[in-house]
């Protein structure tokens, strides 16, 4: 049995993270932590998560300092389920034991850190870390994943994005001179557990934002290979994204040649779905996959793309938790798919 | 023209105002006011309600503890869509002048003191305005309300529940053995608008609250005459009540006479519709209506009456306008059926 | 006072108009019609929709043939909440007298009979009324409507897009290069009144449909003058469409470019809002609005506007009632904007 | 391995079982059938339920009457998600054999043929199975169900009512001159997998139906042992149910009674949780899970219980599934709880 300590587990990815490794059969459940000075230290998860009433055991623990180093030597994982600038200034000390480090805030998706400084508003300065974090998309970077000691789980539009575009990128098929457009809209769940107007229940409705300057926009770009276009949506339910993609293909590229492309890619691959027609959101909610399906129209060379993924789930917890079963020597899916 | 003002137009019942009279045929809104600190002073109507992004000509203005007086004796009328102790504070400056106030809040539903004390968590002092204050059920006070300088506006649960239980309890039909038994589900707009981890949509979820101790028990039960045991839950929609009552009624009370009952009572009601079947929530949203429907089971004498309102309408601003509607000499329904 | 007929007025937007004319200052209903052998001929509206339920006056009559000459002759207006195959086999009979009509199906929306019939499934054999059909968009063809004895009311999809669109189109500012992607979420009422599985309440969730092949493109294209990319999308809300439409733009067209264009196209628009920030379904859902914001990212040339309407108001039935109220010398919004 | 077969796995109730079954540890899922003249016969069930969609392995066979035998024969354990009338018809081959059956119609639930015929609308002519049918509230009945060969598997509400009011009952602290009150509101799967306009998304809103006349009622009284009053109501969500239970107690009967009555009786049992305060339908959406919480007032006697459950689990799939453990001498539990 692996021990492992989820930092944040106030939170819903927290909170979907307890869960995952509560029904993990070679993980044991060792700490749960929030913040030092957070109100909910000596509650129960139980107590703050209604769906897991029945794990009245584990107590939220304050995160004093010294625990870090603590928990690095005592470990054999570590979920950082916080805040951007929590991941990054507590990395360096809890990437320095035995524990890998699964980091789930964006404080080290971005290797360019003047892009980051741009977009999260301060400046990196855990560069050792940063160069050795690897980016957790589990379809493309298992190798690396499995060697690593700090993996920065990708975002939630990011790997419904990437999953949907780097087939066709990597193949060459993308004619460049239109920028792939992301439309996605995401469940409120995106938005974290907190008292806000805007996601409060009479004000959530289906509507853009962060158009045009989001911070997911690099974390794609710079993981593909390419620009894009990328417009994200707060829809009217709990969880889930979907992100439709609509890109220009290279002249001649056939609706045959993406179906090939799609299998050639993901055939193997065990939470990847090709479906034989467009998913949507309850397809996944709740599950690790990511659900997949495309249609070109060869006259005018466009394509459409829609990528169904939960964002608690694939675009956090459990793409973390694949992440985890592979540095640690497990089949990825451990501890994901029971039925 | 009748010159009116609306205090408190930051919420939703205060927009819900704002709107009922910008298309009142004999209103004009003369004033759009929000609490002294607040930080919408100075913003339009339009900012802080999307959905009457047309009033760009309101502008939210800070209210002065002077302005009190002048909106006294300038306006016809004030609309208090404000907190308990604010409309408690205010009422007597308020009503001294020619205005005719009508208070949304509860500061004045509930004649005895000390039962308003331990409900709403304050010593009630304003003892003249309470004596003059006429509860806005207009269905049954209407005479009152039009000579009324001070009308306590029904809260919502009490209007859904009275409107079904008083023809039963007035006509002497009730086994006053059995407790009259209200559930009610009610839209997440009946909690306010403000930031709360209760109502962000991700929490928000069918469940009972305020079970045995709501503050609408003591207001359903002294407008109607007899206890009740009250029972509200929060409801994963927006605006709405759908209260179910289950009564036992004395023997030999039947199908046919309650038929009657309602008939006699609200066939002439202009916003009281008998319905022929168990109404909806969504028929009555966004309307001034009320909807009734009933059914006895002779047998056991048990008989069951669902009602359903608006909770920002029938449940708050369009009752508020049929009482100034009376109270200025208009129509009930003045500005409130369209079609 | 004008003498009017709905025929359809079983289904949402059949209601919806039974409701804009009952509130309509110078309307008299005076024929609600179903399809010959309806089964719910001899109903009344308040039967088959909740919300009408005090329009108890109104029985559905079977639309038996000869009825068609009789309303062509006796109605100021007849609005066609009809199948397409309805509209198009009846529209030469009740155009032939004095009532002006309006088609809120997709009979008469497409010029090119070739483009119908592939995406209508059936030919186009009245060619007379079709050359003679009028494009309700009101904003864009308010003298042709006012002259006009037949107007083909957009479908709602290509209203949201066209309203975006139009502008720059019009303007001269859109890099053809790049197909406009327009991605657009609908509510359920956008399938129509029926019992289907895939509009069952469990079965919906965010979902795109009709890709690359729905048949508001060629009605969006046509009426653009340029191609487009449009993927619809169901969504899990009642009412409302969002449109979210990314274009490239020519190089140098600025933000500043842009506010100015919207503002001279419709700034005396009546039902189109220009906004300070992206639109959501709520703040138009029951309005005649069209919400519209945009942003350009001057450095890409890339734009993203959002446009939102009710696709049952400005997608359906405003829009008939603003097309009619031209037709009829009356203002645009009359009987639409109560407040 | 006990080799099990589903039969009507096209609804949401069978696709659950499917999915149970497939993620047990000692289950292996021989067969999922639909009825004969079915048009999903062919289908895999990744075609018909999207969340299942990595399960291309199983098609559905069409149950052709000689298979009955031949499935009770070969099988362990038959799941019947089937019509009432179906499972009526087919008891008595399917239990013939090694095979133990689990019931999840209103078949075999109610030993009562008369009232059976009043409710379900046929004559009850299988009365050999309906002697030997054991009662599957896994909780009360677990020694019968061990040795049953035949199980009816409670109804949704009733689980729930069952649940919140057999330890009252049971314990006779219930005064039994006023009825119990049952308000439950259950999500839309409750009503099947079926194109229907009463639960097609736009018309789906809360409304009370049934009303003095449920067939859930009997179900209840029997099981209870005492009448009660049942309103069940159509709620806007897809999985979950709340009953709402309103009690009167005999004089005397504390909190701290109750307090200690709902903890000797479910202390121990793994899927009732006693909650701290009143639970939510999302605590228990997607878990086998029913939670409670009561609260009494002492002064006047009446308790007000709340009870949740899934309805296509413990209200179905999952509480079939603890009768299947049980009955093939597993932990209730086995399969259904991960984490």
């Amino acid at each position: 049995m692996f021990n492992v300590a989820v930092i944040g587990a106030s939170g819903y990815t927290g909170a979907q993270l307890v869960s995952l490794i509560s029904g993990h059969p070679q993980m044991s459940l060792q700490h749960v932590l929030v913040s030092e000075n957070s109100q909910d230290a000596g509650k129960t998860i139980a107590q703050l998560h209604g769906n897991l009433a029945h794990l009245t055991q584990h107590v939220l623990e304050p995160l004093a300092p010294h625990r870090l180093a603590e928990l690095a030597n005592a470990m054999d994982a570590v979920f950082l389920a916080t805040p951007h600038e929590a991941s990054h200034d507590w990395m360096a000390e809890l990437s320095a034991g035995k524990a890998k480090v699964f980091d789930l805030s964006g404080a080290f998706r971005l290797k360019d850190t003047e892009v980051f400084a741009k977009h999260y508003g301060f400046a990196h300065t855990s560069e050792a870390c940063l160069e050795q974090a690897v980016y957790g998309l589990a379809e493309y970077n298992s190798e690396a994943i499995k060697q690593a000691d700090i993996v920065a789980v990708p975002g939630c539009y990011p790997t419904a994005s990437l999953l949907a575009l780097k087939p066709l990128f990597n193949a060459g098929v993308l004619d460049e001179s239109v920028r792939p457009i992301v439309n996605a809209v995401s469940g409120v769940s995106g938005a974290g557990r907190k008292a806000s107007l805007g996601t409060s229940f009479y004000e959530v409705s289906l509507q853009a934002y962060g158009v045009l300057g989001h911070r997911h926009t690099p974390e794609i770009e710079s993981h593909l290979g390419t620009p894009v276009i990328f417009t994200p949506h707060l829809g009217n339910f709990k969880r889930g994204i979907l992100a439709t993609v609509t890109v220009k293909l290279k002249s001649g590229t056939s609706q045959t040649a993406l179906d090939k492309l799609y299998s050639d890619v993901y055939g193997e691959q065990p939470v990847v779905r090709l479906r034989e027609s467009f998913p949507k959101i309850d397809d996944v909610a709740h599950t690790p996959y990511c659900d997949l399906h495309w249609k070109v129209d060869e006259q005018s060379g466009y394509a459409v793309i829609t990528s169904a993924i939960d964002n608690v789930m694939k675009g956090a917890a459990s793409q973390a938790m694949q992440c985890a079963n592979l540095a640690l020597g497990l089949a990825a899916t451990e501890g994901l798919i029971h039925g």
